[in-house]
């Protein structure tokens, strides 16, 4: 089935709100195993929707509108539709009451056009809206399904996967169920990752691999279709493994999974106390890891240390030391995540400083940054070479920290 | 000029993201006057690209493409327009330049396929990305007008803003001028602020006023059409005294001012240097400062202090105060900005502390905050009480102890 998803709308092509409503419905629509080939968006404007509507007819099956339902007299969704496809428009009972009911509720003055919401395609399937006035309906005509949803998406989402979605799982009499697992890298782009597992994505139909870069991370995401959800997952499983073989180091987690959740969560569970001295992201990192709920658990403390007095100063690190290789250096980097550990008595210290940029920073161009991991009976450190604006890197850079550790705690994990 | 966007990306499709490219597009197109009849997505798909391509030419004269310029086979936006209008794609000098500067910058090794991102369309003007490798352009053939920018918002807003926008007005040559001012309040809710000034909002035609939420802010815009930008600005004037009148104390900054480069320009302009302890946010407040360039000039330090022993070791609390008014309170926070201010030797200090969530937090509910602000002669605390998600809670709070500390610093500004 190829679907064709028409939001309707001027608001929208004045840039006043995002088109979510797309979003919501081919995410709902790939999970169902139906192709979304288009997502169009047009005005408040009758000629141009039934153009947009022929043309949809041509290239897709299934036709679904969102917006246009409403009271006012820019709300033309229905009446174009039922005009351009011949079908009449016939009050619905059970609409009705629910808008009476509505401004009974409510206490506000009921008004002529509000009734005009309760008119709905005839023969079409109504779909309830808990959550607004406006019905949403659904009919095959000349071999198209058309299927009308409300705009606001607190009133379509719950409609659609609702009602919308067994709607027409019961319209294909699909039997294949659909899969996805994603799987989530750091430290490699997107174009490198590509060509590092390229016989995988060529070879692949089910499932299929599809790449999707995003401002942090790189992101691949398996998809397969199967007849039971067990026989899905057994068709991902050696994908999964193959991506481990040809890309693991880059690997950090899987779907919902982020830098943070999965450095907390490994935190955590091998129950290791953390701290961070940072220079360049001023406390990034600690708010970073912070997101997770639990993290208390881990997370001792940390401390800004913006400029050198302060490092020095707060947490003694060796004046001598620092002027000789600078504070942006392996050994400064070093001495803060040692110093800070042996501060906040954690078992493990971060350290992070270096130039974030716009202007070089001690001698040393903007991007470079040094990450400092100190354990017990150890400490190393990374360089970063980044080139993003300002807050790109000082973001990266925290990232990078989170992917550093997430690795050394993979190491100690295995090895316990 | 009527306009159609068209977006291109199977992940589009598939709704793993949302088209915020259209609706950032269509609100800087709407400022300057061209009417965008049609947003459309589709995938990586050349025949239904070329298509697409067809249709929006029977019914826009200005194109602009989103994505599909990046180093991957998938990656077809400039080999079908090409192919598709006729003319030649060729090697940029300067783009190739820019590509491997960036290889050599970042120490990542450059693939075969890189080099593809610095082919342009032969005779086309080169938009630069300053945030990424692949170069936007612009070309006109047979009186229809094409854009191609990348799809990653953070490349695309920047180059359509900076470059896209003036190409277009000076194509139009148009000679009416649209200035546009936005203000931004904090601390005030949407719905709350147009009953403020309902009054205004109703009686402007010339300049416009429209409200615009954010998730942390809330915004109006004020847009008025001159024959200069002399005229525009004296339209404007009087409407921003007169919500000055009306709501002054919820107004942090216009236009590109947030509440961090706010507080980071008040602060360094009056030479006052600051630090904070956190608890909660856990580094966001002095993070978010830290966005600003040159705040090592105020910024001195901070320190996490995620747990109580941590707060009493590492700060000096007295324990006997932070056990009989917990953690969670007023006499906690202004302990923490009194102590921090003490420990980092400047002339402000901040302390936050609270109950993020999604649990309560030393007996205090979920959403609990106090804010203090230590000054040489004055110490204050605001309390909060929010209703978010954890991570939501501590970028509001972090939020409200940077809306606290300008307005003191706008206090301690016009006393000077």
């Amino acid at each position: 089935m190829r679907a064709e998803i028409i939001a309707v709308g001027s608001e929208l092509l004045l840039g006043q709100i995002t088109n979510t409503n797309a979003k919501f419905m081919s995410a709902q629509l790939a999970d169902i195993g139906v192709d979304v080939h288009y997502q169009t968006v047009v005005g408040d404007n009758p000629a141009r929707l039934e153009e947009t509507i022929r043309i949809a007819e041509g290239r897709a099956d299934l036709i679904i509108f969102s917006g246009g339902l409403g009271p006012t007299k820019d709300d033309l969704t229905k009446e174009t539709i039922a005009r351009h496809a011949g079908v009449e428009l016939e009050s619905n009972k059970q609409a009705l009451q629910s808008i009476e009911a509505y401004f009974e509720r409510t206490g506000r003055p009921m008004t002529e056009n509000n009734k005009k919401q309760a008119l709905v395609l005839k023969d079409s399937v109504v779909l309830e809206n808990r959550y607004g006035m406006a019905p949403g309906m659904a009919i095959t005509v000349n071999e198209k399904t058309y299927m009308l949803l409300p705009g606001p998406p607190h009133e379509m989402e719950p409609m659609f996967r609702d009602e919308g979605i067994p709607y027409l799982q019961r319209l294909s009499g699909s039997k294949e169920i659909i899969v996805s697992t994603v799987v989530k890298f750091f430290g490699i782009g997107e174009a490198e990752l590509e060509h590092k597992v390229q016989d995988l994505l060529d070879s692949q139909t089910n499932p299929t691999i599809a790449p999707l870069a995003s401002k942090d991370a790189v992101t691949l995401r398996i998809t397969a279709k199967a007849k039971t959800a067990e026989a899905a997952h057994s068709l991902i499983e050696p994908v999964l493994s193959e991506l481990h073989n040809q890309a693991g180091e880059f690997i950090y987690g899987i779907n919902e999974d982020t830098l943070s959740s999965k450095a907390a969560s490994l935190l955590i569970s091998a129950g290791l106390s953390i701290s961070a001295a940072e220079s360049l992201t001023a406390g990034l990192f600690t708010a970073l890891l912070a997101e997770e709920p639990g993290i208390s658990a881990s997370l001792k403390g940390g401390m800004t240390v913006y400029d050198v007095q302060a490092k020095i100063e707060q947490l003694g690190l060796d004046r001598k030391r620092i002027e000789t290789y600078g504070t942006v250096s392996s050994e400064c980097a070093e001495a803060l995540a040692e110093r800070i550990r042996e501060y906040f008595h954690t078992d493990i210290g971060i350290g992070l400083t270096g130039a974030a940029g716009p202007d070089t920073h001690d001698g040393k161009p903007a991007g470079t940054v040094w990450i400092g991991l100190a354990f017990k009976d150890r400490t190393k450190s990374y360089q970063l070479r980044l080139s993003g604006s300002r807050n790109t890197n000082r973001l990266r850079a925290a990232n990078f920290a989170l992917y550093y550790l997430i690795r050394e705690l993979e190491t100690i994990k295995s090895q316990n």
